[in-house]
């Protein structure tokens, strides 16, 4: 999750523009979708290659391009080049390394955005980078790698109930950004279970696991928040377009999505306090447990010290110690010693260390 | 407290717009109260189904629509078409996940609010979302369930004392609001009194629980203001409109209770000042206990070490230890032990130490 | 000082603008001064009750009542009635919850501070609130007891020098602030003296007592600031305001009354970084102690526990000990203890341990 | 340098206007130089009283006045009348207490400055205000006591060469002011050595005298803090002002004097940052150190503890110990403790703990 | 890295636009570079006097000049002559304490920037001012000694591919900059490996050194940051100039920079966030560790405290003591001594002490 991605030593020296894929290759072919529908008609095809799905402009129909894998310089290349798109662009489709943005070229946008998944198996948040570009009637959206975010919506063409069969590709991409944004609420679902699961820990059994667990949980807030909080501009700016691009009727549709992200944010910023504050129970319950166990060693010692320290006179061989030879001598030393312990004992009760 | 409501995979996949309860169902069948005033006439009723409340359109009353229970689909959808209601709307009323938020329709004006409570037997605060739609001649409150805070308000109706009667549907929403903010005053009281009731423990006792009594109330307060901050922006953007739904004459109203959602505020903050310094005390007092437990522990063993070790010499069998033969030996060797002691407590009591 | 004023349960329920008495009653009978002057004439007397201050309008005077006693609600509502002040205003003034706010009706400014008394007694802040209406040609000022603070600018009147008796009301009401501003010094200078006498105790006795003081010190400073920061905006917006009540020739004394405040607000912040620093030193020093303490018990054991063990080696019963027999036996064992402990303190030294 | 000034109890009750000396008195009689030069000409004396300074006004030259010390109410008063200064502007000269800021009073900027010295006596800082009057063609400057950071400009106005001798009385402020700006950075210089210095001993030898002088840098930071941000603001203000007083030709320096405050306040923050590093590094430095005490304590005491209990067991005087008899017993014994220790070491290492 | 330039000491005094090299001189002797290109032609030389380089205004072609060693007055001073720059901008050259800024001058605009550079040898940052005038035709850079970074652009200059060649003297000033922000990339990433590094030790072996490491890792991050958010507004204010010399057409990229520079703070204050998280991880493992050292000392200590005192009893030398006389006393205590060991040891599993 940490990995800084070798932005700088890849790209030191290049020429900006230059199409170079900086990120991991999660996937090893691209796959292209192509989803071509209007009121009454729907089309849905996978392509080997790009060309195969450009001469969508002439219809008046809005057609949505999927490419899963975005280290394909080639087709990047041609989407470029057939859609006239600005060089930078490209390259920040292939540099995953982008924060959340939104950049208005006129004839179409640009919105780069984060799509968080947990992964079970490295028990941690996965990060991967979808790009959109949203023109007149179509939407082209860049995937890092085959997920299932965007099959509901997929689902809801191919049944055409609904307003997204009816509305424009802005529609359509309003649709793509709200099931990201829809994502993350299910990765906070995920950790405020988490976070229930430790407190109940925190006050019955603190070990330190728990405590790399709640570092772990810090982190990923961490993380949430770096791709949240630029969204919500990305949103904003959205939403106050003055570009033609955006039709008015789905401003409210917007607005609810900005509603949303600031929900997350808040729910982030709730929970990043919550597990600060987890944090310092979990210091204080080690401190109060060690302190239970120092306890235990203070009184215990401050009891028996004493003690053996009687037992210690009358353990010396000195030719006259007339104590030794009274017949009663051991008993009473005996008896001295309970008495000084319970002596003790209540002084330590007085005090309230028992 | 901490429970997300499971928007997320309750929600991830639908369209914008589908009508979902999210949140904890409180009652069991909606309770829809209707309550009809002007300056001389005052009805009030319970009604089965909500169509029965709608030809109130074409009288020149106030109506208030109070509606317990927000998980119907039916009483929310048929109240979205008989008013025109914005789709995005009604799946905000149904959706507890809210934020305070206000949303100016044009016809109508959209609030969402935060009612807190004290639950005495979970022993933490219970929040409560209520919904209100304003409009020219009637104001429709959507409850999560029945509540006692807007009783007092009916109570001022029927009564038909003061400027409620004689006023809009535009003043019967501030008394809402303002009922709703009166609210927190209670709750900043019980924790007002509870702050108090920990202070004078953490210098006399200090204990673990008293802790956890800390943690809660920063964690109340982390809710408190989560609920509180929006509210602040809603009424100030309620103050500031232009809309023709609020009159012009209770603006010195709502600047009024303005001023209370800031002294909310304040409290708030002060309180987390105040318990942030109480966690310092706590852990201070704790230290200090564990302190003088260890100073005691490092005193007596201090002493008594190098006694025992006396002792232990003499406790030696060699054949030839000339002091073992002394007449005077033993006495002379208790009282070098004396000396040692005194000597010892008069070093500590220089250091301070005692 | 915590107490929360019971406002919450007070005024929940009742409608907005209802008269009643929030706060503490801390006089028996209020008590009416007017004063009446103008550059060559002055009277001053007690009244009893407020109508006989009212056929001041005509005159062109300038009339100073001032109300000790806030508690009374039949004067309030009398000088409301009589002045045709907004309901909400009495309610205001009655309230002894506000913070420090100034709202322009147009025909008067209605002021309300903070005034800060250090109550020996208590050992503790006071808070007094201070209400103001600035009329084209009276000022009325309500304080919740008879206090000293304004004793000074009646003798000032008296003796008829300086700007004042040549002023018209708005100076007057300038004079009034300013003498509240003022008396935040004498606080700050008290606080100041105070910092001074712990820092020296810090360093060389901390007690847990020295630990109580700079959280009261801490808490002072959270009140102080919440009843400052607010007065800054209120005498920056009289100083901007455009009402007709504040001539442009006292702007320039507004300016430097908003000077006194910015100065007042630094020390605040400057002193809660002392007290922040403080607080961290008396930790350290705690810890410091402690850790002599702690080095002393494990010096001292460190050397006898060894030595013992020897001792206790020789006071085995074994019949076969070699050594025990020998003559310099006993002398050897004394010998080697000597040069076993010699051999630890040096080790010691070298760690620097001692 | 925590003093505050006695302004509370000094000024309270005071009509705004009066003219008391709020601060310390640092010299004993004032001391006026006046200097005036254009291109050509250059005089400079000293006179006693300063009425013998003002025929400057119809002359075309620069003049400046130096007035060092200002607890004399005369010259004070002398100077506001003669140049119908403000009454507030010539209290804020005697008084100590200001923050630094700017006040353009049309014919004449009133710029209010603080001096830094290191004061090697004291060990600490110390402060001097600084007040500058700027008319159209002469600066009168007010020092609390004879200062040497002039010093360096009187003589490039003597010497006649660069820009100053042919520029007019805003270039002499501006060159005043950055005079002031310059020694800010001597006293960083200073902080960095002391902090470099620190830094050292922190890794090697910490003491709790370190924390002391760490906590004294840190103050000290917060009163440089104090002086230099409002001066931002103050140049700021100067920079962009409209009065006719600042030519244009200037701005370029006012510019450049900014960029050196910015400077300023971005060491200090950095300072800042890095004592607060510090301080973590003194603090796990220290509990490092007790923590490899402890450590020793624990191994001595574990190590010895079993081997004391085995000799304690051969020490018992029972009649019947088969193992004392043995000829071996003894030398078995004395392998076994043996034994046991080297068992007990291979186990600590094995943990890490040596 | 702390070291500050001794800028307070050297330039006290001295009047404004006084050229002194202030920072540590770097280089012998400087090393003048001059590269001419347009589409075509290409011409690159190393020159020993900057005069040399002066005959380029005329020419439509894009001149470069690199200038590495900044220390000689006489090359600053000729090029400012030659250039007519202002005194300030070179004394700002020479000066290498600057803040990363831009100042247009309206023929020119000046732009200074921060180099970082890792120094193995020291292993720290390094950091390196380097500043640059845009002309109307011409770049001129300022290095203090020389550098690589730049090469990849004289490499991208030779071979003529891409935009450069095409573009004017403000597309090579942006690919400057750019190459400078990349170089951050490079840190960044070499942070992150660090910090991964760390982290792998923090759970598995915590020392005093990782302390150390964390600390200097925190330190670069202040450094770095005080480097980068200047240059955030830099290119921000670049890319809004509306200054002639930059042509509407390079905006894109200088968004493109601005993004890198937001996305470089983002991972500055991710890293931040990372490290704090990691110091509270190591000292939360040192006193674990600590923690687990003293349960076993008290856990000895506590078992072996009673035992030590039975065989003290029994060491003792009294005449009459029954028990020493039994048979089977010696092994009735052991087992005494072997009973009271078991049931402590399950007391301390029950206290989940073990």
């Amino acid at each position: 999750m940490v990995k800084q991605k070798k932005k700088g030593s890849k790209m030191a020296g290049l020429p900006p523009g230059t199409l170079i894929h900086v990120g991991e290759r999660k996937i090893e072919t691209p796959k292209i979708t192509l989803i071509d529908y209007n009121t009454t008609e729907y089309h849905e095809k996978e392509v080997k290659e790009i060309e195969k799905c450009f001469p969508f402009e002439d219809k008046s129909n809005v057609t949505w391009i999927n490419i899963d894998g975005i280290h394909d310089i080639e087709t990047i290349e041609k989407t470029g080049e057939h859609l006239k798109l600005h060089p930078l662009l490209l390259e920040d489709i292939m540099n995953t390394d982008q924060r959340p943005k939104i950049e208005d070229y006129g004839d179409y946008i640009f919105i780069v955005l984060k799509m968080l998944y947990y992964n079970a198996k490295e028990n941690g948040l996965e990060v991967e980078q979808v790009s959109l570009i949203l023109g007149s009637n179509y939407v082209i959206s860049f995937q890092e790698k085959e997920g299932d975010v965007f099959n509901s919506i997929r689902e809801r063409i191919r049944r055409g109930k609904g307003r997204l069969r009816k509305s424009g590709a802005d529609y359509l991409a309003y649709t793509l950004i709200d099931a990201i944004v829809d994502s993350y609420f299910i990765i906070l679902e995920g950790t405020g279970d988490k976070i229930e699961g430790i407190e109940e820990k925190l006050i019955t059994n603190p070990k330190p696991e728990t405590l790399q667990t709640i570092h772990n949980l810090k982190r990923e807030m961490i993380f949430l928040r770096k791709s949240v909080w630029p969204l919500r501009e990305v949103i904003s700016s959205l939403e106050r377009t003055e570009s033609k691009l955006i039709e008015g009727s789905i401003s409210m549709y917007l607005r609810d999505l900005y509603d949303h992200t600031i929900q997350v944010i808040d729910t982030i910023e709730t929970f990043r306090d919550m597990i600060s504050g987890m944090l310092d129970i979990y210091l204080s319950s080690v401190s109060n447990k060690m302190n239970e166990v120092m306890k235990l060693l203070t009184i215990i010692a401050t009891i028996f010290i004493p003690l053996t320290f009687i037992a210690g006179i009358y353990g010396m061989n000195f030719e006259y110690m007339p104590e030794l030879q009274l017949h009663w001598g051991y008993f009473a030393t005996l008896f001295i010693m309970v008495v000084v312990s319970i002596v003790m004992l209540i002084y330590f009760r007085k005090k309230k260390w028992l």
